[in-house]
Order: C-alpha cells, then structure tokens, then sequence
C-alpha cells in the first residue's frame, strides 16, 4: 500500500484563541502535488454519561453560541493542561450537575472533526452518583440547567432535534446498546 | 426558566478558508457579564454507512492532517452550497468507494462540537450496493483506500483505534444496536 501521508511544507499560525487555536498549513499530497489545510487545534474535552441508581440520565441545557439556540448535551468540558481525562470528567460532572459519582468507567474516545480539527473526546460512564452537600462553581461564563430524563424522554429529545449532538447522540444509544443487549440475555 | 442566551454584541471575522471561516464575537452572558466566544463555520457534511448484501460495511482509510495520522472512517464529504444531504451522500459515496445505493435512508444528524463550530453531519444509511461502471472523480486534494469490512472487524478497528471519529463510532454502535434488537425478535 502506498502512503496516505501529507507532508508539512509550511505552517502559519492565523488565531490563538482562550478555547481554539487556527493553523493552515501547506502540505505536499502523496502524488506530489501542493495543498494547504485548515486546522483547528483544541485541548481535547470530556463527555460523562451519568446515571442514576433508578436509570435516570443527568443531562445539561446550555445554550451553544455557534448553533444560536439551547440544546440538551451530557455534562461536559474542556481539558486543562495537564489533566487526565478521568479527573475532568469528575470536575465537570460535579460543577455541572451538582452530582459526584463513585464509580467513573471510560466508554470510548473519538475525534469530533477529523477533518478540520484534532479535538477529541473521552467519554465516560458515571454511577454509584450522589448529590454534592457543597456544589462546585460553574465557569464564569457557563450557564446550564440540569435535568434528569429516563432513557425513553431521552430518545424523544433525540427525535425533537433538543439533543443535537454527536457526544450525546453517541451516549444515548450506548445506553439503549445496553439494554438491548441484557435483554437478549 | 430565565433564558439561557448569550447575544451577540460584536463581531469579528478572524478568517476565511477553503473549508472553514473563523469568528470571535462579544457576547452578553445571561447575567448582563460580557464574554467572548470562537466560532468555526463549515459549511455542514454527510456520512454513509453504506452496507452491502452479504452485511460488509464500506470504509474508507484516509490520513488527516490535524491528527498526523491514517484513521478509517465510513464515507463522508462535506456539502457542497445549495446541495441536499441525500444528493451529496450519493456523490461522496461514489466518488470516496465506486459504489452506488438503490437505497439510501436517513439514520439522524448530529452537531459535532456544538462549544465551538457549527458543523453538523448528516447520517445516511446505503443500502442495495452496486459497483459503479465508471468510477467518479475524487476531489483532486482526496486521497483514500476503500476497505470492506464485517461488524465485528469494524468493533475490532473502534478497538485498535483505527476507527477514532465520532460519525464513524456512532455509525457501527447503530448497526450493533440494530443487530441486537433484531436478536431479540
């Protein structure tokens, strides 16, 4: 098999921002030819799937700038330098919700945009949750309202376009994979 | 509810790409604070999970420069102005893998980094596969390998993390789920 690869000829860096960063690079093709890329460079973030002991969803309504309205997402957040993801997942799950959880499990991660940007996500299972006797402050600049939804509303919110994105999308049939596949047992 | 909002107050165009443009915009918190917000614009994409009789899956291997790397992922392309999803899903499934579908449905659509771009993927399930006489032309900056691969290769490449993109994750979670319920008929 011949390679795939690009090779970087030059880079320029156009933005450094709080949450991205924006590079276009000009890159030769595996036939030789020139091209550049547009890369968005993000510190990589944690999605948490958290439910309750009765099978309740904790999920999140944020309003998201970039789409113009409010959607319902699992508790999430940006790394910060040198976190591990489990210890973030903890951190936002708590700062969000109001919940912490004794258990944390790591589902899966997976770049969001691969073809414009690196960010990933790791996405976690939270369980054995309890509610926080102090809660935790939210980002200056973040304003959510919890809510807990059964697997069944959260499909509706699937269905309605409330939940809209691919972290939670992904969570939610996670979920209904797992029912499904105890069911067969 | 008090509204979750953040309006917009100033804006400011960073950049205009081939693929993305990049806003930074002064907005007004919920709670009257201002703030500023990175906003990526794209112009929105499909995927297919296109599956022929015998139950293969067609994937495509494809390097991405914002990762450095060669990941596998299900067909996917970005839209083109003024296209529909459907057309544009046919288009990259021929032009990415020879391939055409008689059948072609719509699984969901999902944001994938609603915090801060505004891409959203269309997700189409091909079916009725047939090789196309004639291939199609990939973009001249596409370079890609197409594999074939059965369900519980694709489980295998999400293990490895050859498979390490959300449309691509979520897609073979769909085909297990739907394996799983039909199980239970």
């Amino acid at each position: 098999m011949k390679s795939l690869e690009e090779k970087t000829i030059a880079k320029e860096q156009i933005f450094s921002g709080k949450v991205i960063d924006l590079y276009v690079e000009d890159v030769e093709l595996p036939n030789g030819k020139a091209s550049k890329r547009e890369i968005v460079k993000h510190p990589g973030a944690v999605a948490v799937l958290a439910v309750t002991d009765e099978g309740k969803i904790i999920m999140v309504k944020q309003f998201r700038k970039p789409l113009e309205r409010t959607i319902v997402e699992i508790p999430a957040g940006k790394l910060e330098k040198g976190e591990e993801p489990e210890y973030t997942a903890l951190r936002e799950l708590e700062e969000e919700t109001g919940y912490t959880a004794k258990k944390l499990t790591k589902i899966t991660a997976f770049y969001t945009s691969p073809g414009f940007a690196d960010e990933i996500v790791h996405v976690f299972l939270a369980e054995e949750l309890s509610v926080l006797e102090e809660k935790r402050e939210l980002d200056e600049d973040e304003f959510v309202e919890v809510m807990e939804v059964t697997l069944e509303d959260a499909l509706k919110l699937v269905e309605s376009r409330e939940v809209y994105d691919a972290k939670t999308a992904y969570a939610i049939q996670y979920l209904q994979l797992k029912e499904a596949l105890q069911a067969q047992k």
